[in-house]
């Protein structure tokens, strides 16, 4: 009998009738004939309201207690969730973290799970019951409670999957699937049958994904299929896979953007061996997210340095260079503001070494001017002027011949 | 160094800034040179949020996953309250009831504690940390998550002082003490600085107690001076303890009282030895609550049964001697309705043998009419017209000499 994991978001279990929504997927899934694990989110906003208790007693609240808080939220939609399968007629379980034998290195708000011992977990299915697991906690083998940070419980989801060698790992989640590109901009933009997984991982890392990063890339290790779906309409999702099994004909599979981006350069500092690191260790320390970084030497050997940042966190950046400006010596900070990142993701670029070339044809037909550009294997990013940005995108997605229109699985 | 155990009720840790003013005298007592362990309840009216959210999913919710439910209540605020107490500087950790060791008999809603693992207690307060445990709560050997029902916050707090030999267990409430009487209809009722855990043990069982029996009971068992007492204004409690230490001169310590009883009498049945026993059983499989009751034997060799019940159990009681007419042979069923009882307990009674009579000569004075009696060895309750309640408890007060007055402790 194969086992199924599922997991549905706090949007899917928001309230009492949503419970009983997702139940009924659940109760579809055993009446199928699958062993089936199902894990769930805190309700709607209801961590938030935690949270923001916790703020009116501390100004930092301590990092432990945040666990021991937060992690209520998703011990009260396992329980619900149980009742109502049972007024479905469903045997079911629910398991906090602990229970469900997930281990976490002892680090709080951000654990990562080292281990899962399924004798519990297992002990329940082999007697028939769906087990509803907590997502986002585990436990330390301190017994001390952690909850994993962002993603976290879409972690738990493919962690479980792993653990128990399941078939697949259903995220049921608000949206239908996986986009080409955000189709509340993108008008044309489809849902994708299938995508692999370091698309997936690029395409959530340009926060373009439905899916957490660390999600994708556990699946990816594990080789445990992921299948991306709504949890208010019955429809096919899309599987995040290996390669192998898609189609193989898309060069690029999906468009991600953002706006408010900022790119600020330093002007004219000594050409040191610490220069950079120098540079990009104050930032990090200030807690200010780098994007695309573009080098230069000049004729004279000084060099100049541009980076992208998100526009907030420009007067930050600035003090942050101020109180650096004796070390590294640079002779000017200049910034350009109003600016956007595009990006083109898609495994099949590994073989077709013109695509990132095939790009810039797109925007220079457009006149859109590029200002930075950034690559890997599989992604081409470019950063441009943000009244071009949902033009540019436009032109790309037709380009890439990603627009609507009756996909046929390969 | 003593070990002080403190529990804090719902309506004590209502709102963040209740919960703060909890936390500051968590920190007195800290302050103070003692090891401290406080058990707290859950929020406010939150645990009746959640219970709602269950019966909008199940008419009959589990009882296993009611407690995996209910149990958040309490996690909540053991962490908030670390967290208030850690923004005062004081060092703190929370423990959930399965962290802290509560082992409980395997029963859902309404378990009871059989053994405290106290190793995780005790290394944290080494550590000289407070320690916050979840009231209400424990763990099964097998890990499963149970709820001790009503007044168990309570009795996790007296169970760790028992584990701990805590010097003694405060129970911080709503009200500043245990009073001789109602204070909301007796005027001239003055808090009590001690009474005896029978004498409470009593007083709560006739509903007019702060505190929960099983609570007293184990406290009794285990010796624990319990100290009933405000969470909002500082002032001294009541002490419950053994007699040894308390005022000697009061025979009577409190008056309770209740109305809408109403007291069916059932006529003429055949003496036989099962008559009481097979009406009681119908009665109590109905789940009627049964109180005073009073056997009498006419000169024909028929019995006559009376007995009190709550006014609202009425129509029920009816139809269950209907049912139970063939078997009983019973003449007549009579009831009488708008009585109510009203009770005198102290442990002084039982050296004083004439205390019943006071009793009945004050409400012959008053001219109230005794409709039935019931004894204890430290309690005397009658059954009198709920007309005549006020005016009796007032006059007993009195008589008793528990009226308002400067006590000196013995």
């Amino acid at each position: 009998m194969a086992t199924l994991v599922q997991k549905f978001g706090g949007t899917s279990v928001g309230d009492a009738a949503k419970i009983k929504r997702a139940a009924e997927k659940v109760k579809r899934a055993k009446d199928e004939g699958h062993e089936v694990v199902t894990v769930v989110s805190a309700m709607g906003k209801s961590t938030d309201a935690l949270v923001d208790l916790a703020y009116q007693l501390s100004e930092e609240p301590d990092k432990r207690e945040l666990d021991m808080l937060m992690s209520t939220g998703e011990q009260v939609t396992i329980s619900l969730m149980v009742m109502a399968l049972k007024e479905m007629g469903i045997d079911a379980v629910s398991l906090t973290g602990w229970q469900a034998g997930i281990r976490t290195e002892d680090v709080h708000q951000n654990a990562r799970i080292t281990d899962i011992k399924t004798e519990n977990l297992e002990r329940h299915l082999k007697e028939g019951k769906v087990v509803i697991v907590a997502g986002f906690q585990g436990m330390t083998p301190e017994g001390e409670i952690t909850t994993l940070g962002r993603g976290g419980s879409d972690t738990t989801a493919v962690a479980l999957a792993a653990a128990l060698k399941a078939e697949s790992c259903s995220i049921f989640t608000d949206v239908t699937g996986v986009y080409t590109s955000d189709p509340r901009v993108v008008k044309k933009a489809r849902q994708l049958q299938s995508i692999s997984y370091d698309e997936m991982l690029e395409l959530a890392n340009l926060g373009a994904g439905v899916l957490h990063p660390r999600a994708v890339e556990f699946a990816k290790n594990y080789s445990i299929p992921l299948i991306v779906r709504s949890s208010m309409i019955d429809q096919e999702g899309t599987v995040v896979e290996e390669e192998a099994s898609m189609e193989q004909n898309l060069v690029v599979r999906g468009l991600a953007f953002e706006s408010a981006v900022t790119k600020v350069t330093v002007e004219r500092m000594p050409n040191r061996v610490d220069t950079l690191s120098s540079l990009f260790t104050s930032l990090a320390e200030s807690g200010i997210n780098v994007d695309v970084i573009i080098q230069q030497v000049t004729e004279d050997q000084k060099v100049n340095v541009s980076f992208s940042i998100h526009t907030q966190a420009l007067k930050e950046t600035l003090e942050v260079l101020e109180t650096i400006q004796s070390k590294l010596q640079y002779q000017k900070v200049r910034h350009v503001d109003q600016l956007s990142k595009v990006s083109i993701v898609g495994s099949g670029m590994i073989s077709n070494p013109g695509v990132a070339a095939d790009m810039f044809r797109v925007l220079a037909k457009e006149e859109v001017p590029v200002e930075m550009v950034s690559t890997s294997e599989i992604k081409v990013s470019t950063v441009i002027e943000e009244k071009y940005m949902v033009k540019a995108v436009e032109s790309l997605h037709t380009f890439f011949e990603l627009d609507e229109r009756v996909e046929v699985r390969a």
